[in-house]
């Protein structure tokens, strides 16, 4: 990937002086972000521009350039990139439009590109994106105009969407922050974001990494990747909601996502997930601060109100504010003018006005050691008093740049002010007491907690031959019951004692076996609602009623599972399925009227082992009850983790189960089973 | 209060050409926004101050003026207010602190200006505020100095905090947005929130109101002035957690208070209440569109990224995108240059560049009648496009300045030119679709549900008269529950029944009356929590058991209830309690292990009717089990909210009813009943 931030040459392909050429604007992107390397422009009516001679074709580059950035008609682009690959060109960005995005019928030009790619060894971004910026060299190719106003920063932006990728660079420096490198990967052919992430976080120009994305090309891949990065990634994933998805098809060919499971895996692999770009915005500025290791914050306010706000916020986002030391209340009280403040944490510095000793505050508090992090508010207008309130800033700013601790800076004046100040620091400044306060929670949350790599040790007891050999030879749709019940045990997963019969007679042995009372199930694999097609008799205590209840049941086919009933206790239900971008995934909720009044369930990437099945149980209300509430007996937590985990192997281990319900499984104070099963088949053997 | 606004005389009382002298702002102020009234200058120093004679006192005043605003130290006030008064002023805003908020030694100071404003009738905003701007007549007294800086808007502003009330003029002007009128109220002692909103919601130059409030003054009235605006008030209410009650004691004077109390006040009122101020911002500028008053909206979008974005939130936020009629679409598609785009709602423009297109597109599709609202996004980086998008924005301007339904503008550009538009147009403008679509959604959703204003009218067979009389006599502390069941007989509360002795041969002719199985309680009102105590015994099933548990509970005191056993139900509690700020309020919620489970409650301001109830019930997830889930019963619901209602009633004819508390109450398919109960009298006769 570096090659494609590092080209030391760069040929723009589709250049004109043709009104309304866009080709134009990565030449002037170029020119404008100072490319410190070689430009050679590509266009078929030739001719010159800004200086630069138009070369009528690639064939007539002097040199084989180390980057092409194509602008053409997506018909032309097979051709050109032909003419790359014979050129010796390894790297190539295509922008061009009208590609997957419009349809199944434009994926033709998609497999002759890639066929071009593999046959010349070339990687590709794009097609239908903008390409790529490096502040460090000053590569920029967009056919969108940039203006380098931010200086570098230490922000790395990815976007599937170049119109939101520029709208990041630009929120960005709506604050005087910059950004290091830039890349828009539209329908990620060939390059996609797990590829530039992976990259990104061994970049030394890159301190955090943004990523907005309408849909995740190998999500397994990504988790990996961020699982392990030191370097917090904030994404932004749109495309949720069913209005959302016909848009993003024609967008850049993303299929709509299953947005809880998106939920899930990022929250997993400790992805930061953004709702809206002011949010992704806001996340970012926290990890501009260094690591807040603990839960102590100091709040020091020049304002009354927006300490109050502080606190509140502060008490909302579980922090600890320690009362500030006695010889330090006792300094600051000395300088108060009126005498008509009272000192805490959060301080009020009201009618304090000698904002040299502001500075001193900050600095000394800061140093404690029973603190953490110092939010300090500042509110001036500006108008008579900007002299003093600006080399205050750049004082605190003299501090940030030495401090291991975030000292947090949010300032209140007018907008005019406040653009002046934004360019004379080179720290981030907030503009509410809650969006710092939330940033620090961030920032504290991301280095405090990291993630659980998926599993990759099996539990114990499973025998992965003999579930698939129960597998074997089954093609797409439902498993037989009995066959599913031979996987599941396989695999250690405990079910209710039961017996497989396909007469009468057979029912009969088998019931002598288990012992009444007995439930009786219809087996024919077909029966998909057995409650609703009377496929279930409950409560068989003795021979009569099993032949009877036989003999109702061979309505729906002759074969039938016959299960001991099983002691009352609580219901939940344990299942998975495989995601199109994910993966095998796992399912835990409440079952019975619980699946009603709590409408909860939780969800895993799998593999999990028991430490990451913990914490999916832990974020369902309904795992109360297994506490035991009011006088309940507590029930067994860790037989239900157990089986959580079993269930994510499974499904791991065999991608051909489409889906697996088992419904109910049955606390106990001791143990848990699976009353119900249900197993799909993709199809192909297992 | 308009008095305030439109003085026609100003007394700056306070001035001196002394360093620091803060006196010096208010009358830059009053410059800077063009006062048009004549301004008096007042300091004990005399001389003069920016053209204007400074007079020693008020008394050498050449005239009474209509409003004096004092920044003077706090000992010195009650004398100059007593001057005010001599000389007739009869509006005086204080701006000074070092009263209340620095505690109760300070409570003099404050008690001795209420006396004089009684005295002479006057009218007093403050003390520890900063005073009224009105952009009308130019009048504005701050200390704070403030720069007009954006054209006079429709949103007028009351802030506790003076610091927060300029912050939300700033934020206002940084997106070029004005205010029409402003007032900072401080410690409250003589004009509150509600006295102004009263005010502004009759003035002519505002359209929508925000308030900053740290404490609420006199909420019921608060809440009968808002329920009945037909102007949006938007409130940011801090102060609501225990660390921020430290400082908001010090600095407003304002008792923390209960924020759940708050919340529910304001939904039944119909104030919307903002978390923190750009969410404020965002809703103020939901109320400078005009009302949505349906749930159809049509996106038009030239990025595809943010159309994804706005489609998802448009789900998300309860919208519904019509398709495009097939005419227009046709039009659009002909005008495609690369032929990339396929067009929905959202419509994306992609590779449209015919700007001139956009604006007709925008104007047909607002005039249709299948739509309630358009959200237009632009997405441009105004480098060499500059010139083309201003003209689109200043032609949707045209467009919504004749509108009835809203036309809500996202605009994506550079810092600069968001600047330079912002100041082109006078619409609202939005940079994000999320923020766009919630504005939206708050707009739509405050026109779309007024509230009900408190219950005026009791519910049928309240016998107000023997509750009194079961009350009277009683002063602090907890009711004797045979009084409390009097009590609530009352009101038509159904009780369990029961019957109350003080001998154990009491309690067999009482069981013999009510038949067994029986609950025999301890009905000495100092025990509180019975069960705790020992003194609950159930399942009492014969004389002999009675006269056992008699025995055993004697030794808390010869007092019992006896009670039928009741039937098994669903539990609730039902309760309330006076709120310092609010008065009687009645909270509803499950009982039993839900009480763990879904750890939820509702309140209302009480008194309310049945259909206030219902959407109290409503808000409780637990209200589904009312309904039957898998196979139960249904519950009587309507029982549960007559319940609720007749509560609600008690707490409000009976302030001196502090606490009361019924539960659990439990719920049958045919009625409900509470079979315990609990009052806690605040003192005085009832």
């Amino acid at each position: 990937m570096e090659k494609f931030f590092y080209a030391r040459s760069v040929a723009v392909v589709g250049v004109s002086n043709a009104q309304g050429n866009l080709g134009r604007a990565m030449v002037y992107n170029l020119l404008e972000f100072r490319y410190d390397g070689c430009i050679y422009l590509v266009g078929a009516k030739a001719g010159s521009f800004l200086g630069h001679k138009i070369y009528p074709s690639i064939r007539d580059l002097p040199e084989p350039v180390e980057l092409a950035a194509i602008l053409v008609p997506a018909a032309v682009v097979p051709d050109i990139v032909q003419q790359c690959g014979e050129a010796g060109i390894k790297r190539i960005v295509v922008e061009s439009a009208g590609f997957g995005e419009l349809g199944e019928e434009r994926r033709g030009l998609e497999k002759k590109i890639l066929e071009l790619l593999e046959r010349y060894d070339m990687r590709m971004i794009g097609p239908n994106c903008i390409g790529v910026i490096n502040r460090d060299t000053g590569l920029a190719v967009p056919f969108m105009p940039f203006k380098a106003e931010a200086p570098p920063g230490r922000t790395s932006i990815l976007s599937q969407s170049g119109g939101v990728g520029a709208t990041m660079i630009n929120s960005l420096a709506a604050e005087n922050l910059g950004f290091a490198k830039f890349a828009s990967i539209g329908n990620k052919l060939n390059v996609n974001e797990a590829d530039l992430v992976e990259y990104l976080i061994q970049d030394d120009q890159t301190r955090s990494i943004f990523v907005y994305l309408e849909g995740i090309a190998d999500g397994r891949r990504l988790m990996r990747i961020a699982a392990q990065s030191p370097k917090a990634i904030v994404a932004h994933k749109s495309n949720i909601g069913k209005s959302g998805s016909v848009i993003a098809r024609s967008h850049s060919a993303s299929l709509a996502s299953d947005d809880r499971v998106v939920d899930a895996a990022f929250k997993q692999c400790g992805i930061l997930r953004a709702i809206e770009q002011s949010e992704a915005v806001q996340m970012l500025k926290a990890f501009m601060l260094p690591p807040m290791q603990g839960k102590r914050m100091a709040i020091i306010s020049r304002s009354g109100g927006h300490a109050v706000m502080a606190a509140d916020a502060a008490d909302q986002f579980g922090f600890e504010l320690p009362p500030f030391p006695k010889e330090l209340l006792e300094k600051v009280q000395a300088s108060s003018r009126a005498k008509v403040i009272q000192f805490h944490n959060p301080m009020d510095l009201g009618d304090l006005f000698d904002l040299g000793l502001y500075k001193a505050l900050a600095e000394q508090t800061l140093a404690r050691d029973d603190i953490d992090a110092v939010l300090f508010i500042h509110n001036y207008q500006g108008i008579f008093d900007a002299g003093e309130s600006r080399r205050l800033l750049e004082g605190l700013g003299e501090i940030i740049r030495g401090a291991t601790k975030p000292l947090v800076v949010c300032v209140f004046t007018t907008k005019p002010e406040l653009d002046h100040i934004r360019k004379l620091v080179k720290f981030p400044i907030f503009t509410d007491p809650r969006e710092a306060i939330r940033a620090l929670a961030w920032n504290r949350g991301w280095h405090a907690k990291r993630p659980l790599p998926l599993a990759s040790e099996p539990p114990a007891g499973i025998d992965r031959g003999r579930a698939a050999s129960n597998l074997q030879g089954f093609s797409a749709g439902q498993l037989p019951p009995q066959k599913v019940a031979a996987v599941l045990a396989a695999y250690g997963i405990p079910l209710i004692d039961w017996d497989y019969a396909e007469t009468g007679q057979e029912a009969i042995q088998s019931a002598a076996r288990l012992g009444y009372p007995l439930v009786l199930k219809t087996a024919q694999p077909e029966v998909i609602h057995k409650s609703d097609a009377g496929g279930v008799h409950v409560n068989i205590d003795a021979e009569a009623a099993l032949r009877s209840a036989y003999e109702q049941l061979s309505a729906l086919g002759p074969r039938v599972l016959l299960q001991k009933m099983a002691a009352p206790g609580l219901e939940w239900f344990v299942g998975g399925r495989q995601d199109h971008q994910f993966g095998p995934l796992v399912i835990v909720g409440l079952g019975g009227i619980y699946v009603e009044l709590l409408a909860e369930s939780a969800m895993r990437i799998a593999p999990i082992g028991m430490a990451e099945a913990e914490s999916l149980l832990a974020e369902l209300r309904g795992a109360k009850l297994l506490e035991g509430l009011r006088g309940q007996p507590r029930l067994d937590r860790q037989a239900l983790l157990e089986l959580t985990v079993r269930v994510s192997w499974l499904l791991h281990d065999f991608p051909t189960i489409q889906e697996l319900d088992l419904n109910p499984v049955r606390v106990y104070p001791s143990g848990c089973m699976a009353l119900d099963w249900r197993m799909l088949m993709a199809g192909g053997a297992g």
